[in-house]
């Protein structure tokens, strides 16, 4: 069997696993959850076996020691996966709510009803958590995965999908429900992209490079973010200690996630006594920092900002710092440079907060607040499966809604088209 | 200026326009729908004018009757052209609506608002109308447009955009919401495809033939339906005058429509009683008939129906008749055939009638009603772009909400990431 074969073969095993799925009721999909969790704490020793294997050949390839910390498989990290399929077997199960529901004058009644999506493809890189995380949350929405990890992983990645499909087999599920790739050649992607009508979405985790590959050769939609290039805008009129406690959680809370800010912008009436202090916190908890030719008047000693400085996501303890000035100057910086993902402004000024909120485009707007905060669990949606900066379907923290579509109902009583 | 950059300046055209666009009032947007109207009609003369240039070398080109049919334009279509513009002037706006706000306990407030999707690409046919029936909606949801329609109607969509661009600069609004690509190659549309991050959706609007070409080409999201493979299934405990109402108007009513039946499943406890009246109501309405083996025993008249003819939109007066077991058939033959689009039970019993509304999963499942219901007006969605069987972002009609997406907002008091 060619390659090309082998791939359509899995899609359409796949296929099957979502029919099986789309009719499974909630409390089975629950049991399925938490009886994975249990298989993969029982099979601990076995995975972490498997996953010497990648380890080894990980090292022998001299791969550096942070993909080898994110490929590490231990009893932490499996109780760990094991906790994320019980709490999302605790979440509501968003299939069958009718999100409306409306009589026509007709007298027939017309409602939305939400339904699982079918098989959704996922690719990634080389933490096999992912494997467990991302099946997790497309199953619960009703809908089968087809695993695409990276060969790094490959040997942990088959023995988790192997305790997945076992329990999937015992409870009378479907296997196809999950299904895994199992073919290092990357050709194997670009054959899983052009299954449209058998996959229906495709979700990329992993770096810029990856997440460009998918978009440029899928035919099947595709929902991802590229990168979180986010800021904090402190406004003349902001309280400045709130501003001073957001702008440092924004950057130095968690420095290497999507939502920390890359770039401070700061209004010019307020930068002399809003940045001493604030710049000086930053240096103490070791931020680099690269300030705008205004800054730099005020600390000469500050590194000078590169317009490309703006683009960049850090994901590190580097922070751009532009005085501007005022709100349009600071939603002029944002339109261009922004990733569109989490922008913040910190104000008392009424008309200010909500003119910022209604013209910022991204996925996330805030007012008084960190962007830190944009996140499944923070919003109070349950876990996620990543956050879009797309605008079609989903955008911002994608959680089981977003792993769901509608589809419309009719309750007739002989109603026709006249 | 190569194609490639013609393309590129028009699309960054149209992202001016979308900004100008984004922050009109509905005031705004409503008072430019109804002045683009008046302008139209008030055109007329010329619209006509130009239009018989295409319809010229349309006859030098000896394109069918059906085509220069669809490429006219006459004073009464044009009347309906502005009477469309008025009447998605009157449909609530979408854009600011806050679909769900709620707190969460650290205090913030976290919500979802409607904004527009930015820049929309309409690839269609031949059909002028297309140009300004698109642009109302797009417009209306805060959206610009980058329009590329058939070479036939270049010299009639020219001189509609140009009526509507004018307009558009009289009352402030940048132009570029309207802005049309004029080059006939057909690499202008790939080069369409290409512009992701500047384009942000791509509707395409025709044969099968161009959204096939569309969807594997684009890396913008797309939203599509290639056909509609319509079933009416009359269930054993069906009120068979009801059935018989449904049945001849889901065919007959406006055969060429995509939610028009193509198939009807007749269960076999009812075939004998049923089928008589119903057959000879569709010949008497000169209805071709194909019947499957079942069928044929009892009407020996009726033409076969191949395998093939299952997957067929006719788009016509032919209808496919199968005789079935009952509902699990019934179910698995619209798994295996439909196109997803619009599908009917007609029956009596309540079990029946709910597994069918789950199980089924096409963009509209009815129970007693007509597949030919399956539209914005008829659903109460106002004026639609048109029907999708994509199951990401928007599935059936595609109105005014489907036309936005939303950000979440948060209104926070000092909120930090603990």
């Amino acid at each position: 069997m060619d390659l090309k074969e082998y791939v359509l073969e899995k899609a359409k095993e796949a296929k099957n696993g979502a029919r099986s799925l789309a009719k499974a009721s909630s409390d089975k999909k629950n049991i399925l959850l938490i009886k994975m969790a249990a298989a993969l704490e029982d099979m601990a020793e076995k995975l972490i076996s498997e996953n010497k294997k990648d380890i080894k050949s990980a090292e022998k390839k001299d791969l550096s020691k942070a993909i080898i910390d994110r490929l590490t498989l231990n009893d932490k990290r499996i109780k760990e996966m094991s906790a994320g399929l019980r709490e999302v077997a605790q979440l509501p199960d968003p299939v069958g709510e009718i999100t409306k529901m409306w009589q026509r004058p007709n007298g027939m009644m017309v409602g939305r009803m939400r339904v699982p999506i079918g098989v959704i493809g996922i690719i990634y890189e080389a933490r096999p958590n992912v494997t467990a995380d991302a099946t997790s949350l497309c199953l619960k929405a009703g809908n089968s995965v087809i695993l695409r990890g990276g060969s790094e992983a490959i040997n942990s990645n088959k023995a988790i999908v192997g305790v997945l499909r076992k329990v999937a087999k015992d409870e009378g599920i479907h296997e196809g429900a999950i299904t895994y790739i199992d073919i290092p050649d990357r050709q194997a992607i670009m054959e899983m992209l052009k299954l449209e009508g058998i996959i229906d979405l495709i979700i990329p985790r992993g770096g810029e490079g990856l997440i460009r590959t998918v978009t440029e050769n899928s035919r099947i939609p595709v929902l991802k973010h590229y990168k979180g290039v986010c800021h904090v805008f402190v406004d003349r009129d902001a309280d400045l200690k709130m501003a001073e406690d957001i702008c440092f959680n924004a950057k130095v809370q968690r420095p290497a996630t999507c939502n920390a800010m890359e770039t401070m912008l700061v209004d010019d009436k307020i930068a002399a006594v809003f940045l001493p202090a604030m710049l000086k916190r930053f240096q103490d908890a070791g931020v680099e920092l690269r300030g705008c030719t205004k800054t730099i008047s005020l600390f000469p000693d500050i590194k000078s900002v590169k317009e490309k400085d703006y683009y960049n996501e850090y994901l590190d303890l580097k922070l751009n710092v532009r005085i501007v000035g005022g709100l349009e100057e600071a939603m002029e910086h944002i339109a261009k440079y922004s990733s569109a993902h989490s922008d913040s402004i910190v104000t008392k000024d009424y008309t200010k907060a909500m003119q910022f909120i209604k013209e910022v485009d991204s996925s996330a707007v805030f007012i008084n607040a960190s962007t830190r905060l944009n996140d499944g669990f923070q919003f109070g949606l349950g876990a996620e499966i990543g956050i879009s900066t797309d605008k079609i379907h989903a955008r911002g923290p994608m959680g089981l809604e977003e792993l769901t579509c509608t589809k419309f109902i009719v309750f007739g009583s002989g109603q026709l088209r006249e």
